[in-house]
């Protein structure tokens, strides 16, 4: 018998004990052990729920238990699962966690200490829920060199864009139907701003550069400003919308940013929709490969957490390494990052002959809806030079960058 | 250092070598260690290539030779695949094969053999070259009951039925391009008659189910009586016609098949075209998920191989256990097995009331480029009824199975 236990009892948490024990005969099967959730963690007492007996407040019950082997930290947030994460970690037991935030924050560290105590710090359940992107990477693509990983990472953004393209509805409009229904938070900004994806971002571009990425350190843009126009041409042009969180290996570098981009619907990501996640993995070897599923929700986050549960409990006292160095990764400057950009414009200030002197090379597209202006798809060049040219156009009404892949 | 071998320099042995040579950096890093391949087993000599030096005659230079600890099964066939596979394990050499023939016929048995060993046998190649479904399964979804896996897991005839899709093109043509491109063989029955697939699908559902499944048990249909006018059929039903290898639980049996199916172009399953495989995977807790990439080729099949290379280098001397066990799976009789059925039907035989009379409730969809037919989308309905039902009718001119999945 393997005795874990779950810090934290909320969605997720609570979502995990749920897993083991409802699949407590494929656990075992997996493991070749039984494994018992022995302590939830939580400040709640949860009075009446069958998990009462089992509830404490104090983390060094659990810790201080030499009996406790692994810990779910389905917390979220830096602290106080910051400091738990470490002392679990200190005292020889395995933690997998559901926390991006921390990952993001802490992930090398923590990964090192597991290292020194001899047991794993696993985050499957951080990025893209229900799908297994950090197994992924770290086992079945260690062979590689990547080239590229570019995900639909947050559902709540993917499932206002999806309704937005298929209705023709404006922003603001999608986002109060999708607080209503659920899918978005009364306070969205995490979501709809993109600070959410360019946490997992930072995590997925750690995995793949070996060395830390700083979330803070990378661009990011949210969906806030498009539009019911954007996607009238976005279908002229057999796109689809959609916000990537995006890590390339440009020369010994990378870049990782989050942004709506103009995507062709043949791209294998474009088939991602309403709250469906999906990253695609470019190796050198291995070339295109995508993986998709549900990036949120309490069972497939928690079952992502169990696979880690499993694997730690197969893994007991022996360090599975994983390719996440403290030293920061050699990121490129986002000035410099190239691209090709969407960019409509106001007929009433410049003509395309005007757009074609200031953007260079590029086409003209045009939507019958909408007369009083047009829009031109630019080729690659710098974010710098594209920001200088839009700024010396006048009746430049919205940009989006545009990935030119089939 | 751990010294390696690979029986079979062909296409995928030959890209074995090049990947651990060529990604040699993140081979070592992922192990820990250096790997070198010793040894080549091939009866051909390679004089004036590189490999020369390498190559050995006699399996037995290479199972006698203690420092080996890894092989790379990449002859294909069962035999001697097959003995020099047994030969291996029982020294104690775990073996990491692309041979799906070998796997579908022998996986439980030499699974066996490697625990009974304390090494193991690996295949990852076997299915889906560029997707890591095998240890997706293995090792991300232990957890899950798993309800279906169902994949396009042949490239041929992937591409097939892409371009008769694009193109309305008529099979035979398309066979002609693709054989003359290289995407199909000179003997193309292994690919169109669905032989390929249904050795994948053996090989899926053995691992959904935890026990033998059989491929020479399950129905298996190609996809030479595909034609253009199924394809305008389909392209009104906002469908793709896509071969499918598919598994499904149904009770606490398992139903096991390949088929042409028509299938929603919003399904995931739908975005892959041309060479390229996925397959989809639907868990109790987890839900819906697909895996997308490369399903053959050189390089992203010997890519999968050097996955299990670098597991098997990180588990040397431990077994790590595989849920397939000898005992055959118990499967859902074929004539039992439900499914919806679009049937084209001439009009100078059969109306559309007839149709009903005989199918019973349903769908007449028709084109306008086919006057003198139409075609009937029934209702689900066991496989032996719909046969009885179709043979009562006369003018039926083709059937496929529908998934009525969005």
């Amino acid at each position: 018998m393997i005795k874990a236990a779950v810090f934290g009892y909320g969605n997720i948490g609570s979502g995990v004990v749920r897993v083991i024990e409802e699949n407590a005969d494929r656990v075992e099967k997996a493991v070749g052990d039984k494994v018992e959730v022995k302590y939830v963690l939580d400040l709640r007492e949860f009075e009446g729920d069958p998990i009462r007996s089992r509830v404490v407040h104090d983390v060094d019950v659990i810790v201080n238990d030499p009996e406790i082997q692994i810990i779910s930290e389905t917390m979220g947030g830096n602290e106080p699962a910051y400091t738990f994460t470490k002392k679990a970690l200190e005292a020889g037991k395995s933690v997998c966690t559901s926390n991006k935030e921390l990952v993001a924050n802490h992930g090398a560290e923590l990964i090192r200490i597991a290292a020194e105590h001899h047991c794993n710090y696993f985050f499957e359940a951080s990025v893209g829920g229900g799908i297994p992107i950090i197994r992924t990477i770290n086992e079945a693509l260690t062979q590689e060199h990547l080239l590229e990983i570019s995900g639909i990472v947050n559902g709540t953004t993917n499932y206002i864009l999806t309704k937005m393209d298929r209705e023709g509805a404006a922003f603001d409009t999608v986002l109060k139907q999708a607080q209503d229904l659920g899918y978005a938070e009364r306070n969205p900004e995490a979501d709809i701003e993109g600070y959410d994806a360019v946490r997992k971002i930072a995590i997925l571009s750690s995995l793949m550069s070996g060395q830390n990425v700083n979330y803070e350190d990378l661009h990011v843009e949210g969906i806030t400003k498009i539009s019911s126009e954007d996607f009238l041409y976005a279908a002229k042009l057999n796109r689809s919308i959609k916000l990537l969180a995006t890590a390339k290996k440009v020369g010994e570098k990378y870049l990782a940013m989050v942004a709506p981009f103009m995507l062709s619907k043949d791209h294998p990501l474009a088939s991602a929709n309403d709250v469906f996640n999906a990253v695609f993995v470019k190796g050198d070897m291995l070339d295109d490969s995508m993986y998709y599923g549900r990036g949120a929700g309490k069972l497939p986050t928690a079952s992502a957490v169990v696979a880690d549960v499993i694997e730690a409990a197969r893994n007991l006292g022996r360090h599975l390494p994983i390719n996440w160095e403290e030293q920061p990764a050699k990121l490129v400057a986002f000035e410099d990052a190239k691209h090709c950009f969407f960019v409509r414009i106001d007929r009433a200030s410049a003509d395309e002959a005007k757009a074609k002197e200031v953007f260079g090379k590029g086409e003209v597209v045009t939507v019958d809806a909408l007369a009083n202006e047009f829009a031109y798809l630019t080729e690659e060049m710098s974010e710098k030079e594209f920001a200088a040219k839009k700024a010396s156009l006048n009746g430049v009404l919205s940009a989006i960058r545009v990935d030119k892949r089939a």
